[in-house]
């Protein structure tokens, strides 16, 4: 098979990659990286991503990390499969690529850090940071504030169809879902009914059932 | 003139994509945008860029906000005009935004804290936090030691020409190297070629003579 993804099914970037291959009916290997044995601060795992980090991924003779990157990657170079996540108009592609840079310095800059404190670190036996959740969810509503403006507007983040703007924020929905920080999403309507649609679609729950 | 950039010329993010349009040989109108004042938390600068923050990037009827996605569009949408920034070739594009990613993840995080720390507060008349200075130093040298291995392979990040990659690290760099930050670079022989053929640029200087 062509396409591997090097990863740990409890990753979140590399669940954004599964979730970009499943939208685009790819075939894939999965290589399991045993992040409890630190596989992936190790060679060979470094060779493929020098910092250390899940996911990576190889496509024939392409090696690449950083979930963003490759996700951009697949959608471009497998553009006429599956799920469109990108337009070629370069206006429209403009737009989601605002929302793509959202998603990245925004909200994954407290969403990620939420997930870590109230999922990840009960897991580890570390204790989470009460302060620190306070913050972020703070940090997350004021995002999501600007989310339900745009959401109001159009269907998706990008324009009215779902693109790669949506899809990378999935895995770290999923996550806050299952928290208390659920209720930053239900207090926002536009917001609540597209991280619903979002969860609902096919190529999540296959990635989720396997 | 179809393309205007509402910022401020002390905003790294600003700078980044100025420097974009200079290499690409293209007109634009800088709107200046009083940060002292807070022109950027009020409208009309809140309808261009929801969230409060230069640049605002307006080509026509086409509105943008988030640097490196006003980057990414020039980049495209302009890639006959100037220096080439990006590739048409999706392998080697793939490469180039492995990198893009990088930066906005990894040097960014650090190099853009750090840049506040030691530039920005003392100009607001705040206080150095001196721990977090020493902590966001060895953040960036652990991210300066896979640049230092990649750019012993490769001439820039993305590959043997200038890329967009590069070119969003600039305003940052140029700052850093202006404090005791600069050791940092010294101390990685090919980060510091790499970081002074950046700050040579003929399109860097010319927007800094502006």
């Amino acid at each position: 098979m062509a396409i591997k993804v090097h990863g740990s099914p409890v990753s979140p970037a590399a669940k954004r990659v599964l979730l970009c291959l499943a939208e685009k009916q790819l075939d894939y290997e999965f290589v399991l990286v045993d992040l409890a044995t630190g596989q992936h601060k190790k060679e060979p795992f470094l060779s493929l991503n020098p910092f250390g980090q899940v996911p990576g991924f190889e496509d024939g003779d392409l090696k690449l990390f950083e979930s963003r990157a490759i996700t951009r990657y697949i959608a471009h170079a497998y553009a006429d499969k599956g799920t469109p996540l990108i337009s070629e108009d370069p206006k429209k592609m403009a737009i989601i690529g605002v929302w793509l840079e959202v998603e990245s310095q925004r909200f994954d800059a407290a969403g990620q850090k939420l997930s870590f404190e109230i999922l990840v670190k009960p897991m580890k036996g570390l204790t989470t940071d009460d302060a620190a959740v306070e913050q972020l969810q703070g940090q997350l509503a004021a995002v999501l504030d600007v989310y339900e403006a745009r959401l109001g507007k159009s269907k998706y983040l990008g324009g009215d169809e779902f693109s790669l703007a949506d899809l990378h924020h999935v895995p770290i929905i999923a996550n806050l879902l299952k928290t208390k920080v659920k209720a930053v999403f239900d207090a926002r309507p536009a917001v609540s009914a597209w991280a619903a649609a979002l969860l609902a679609r096919p190529a999540w729950l296959k990635i989720n059932a396997a």
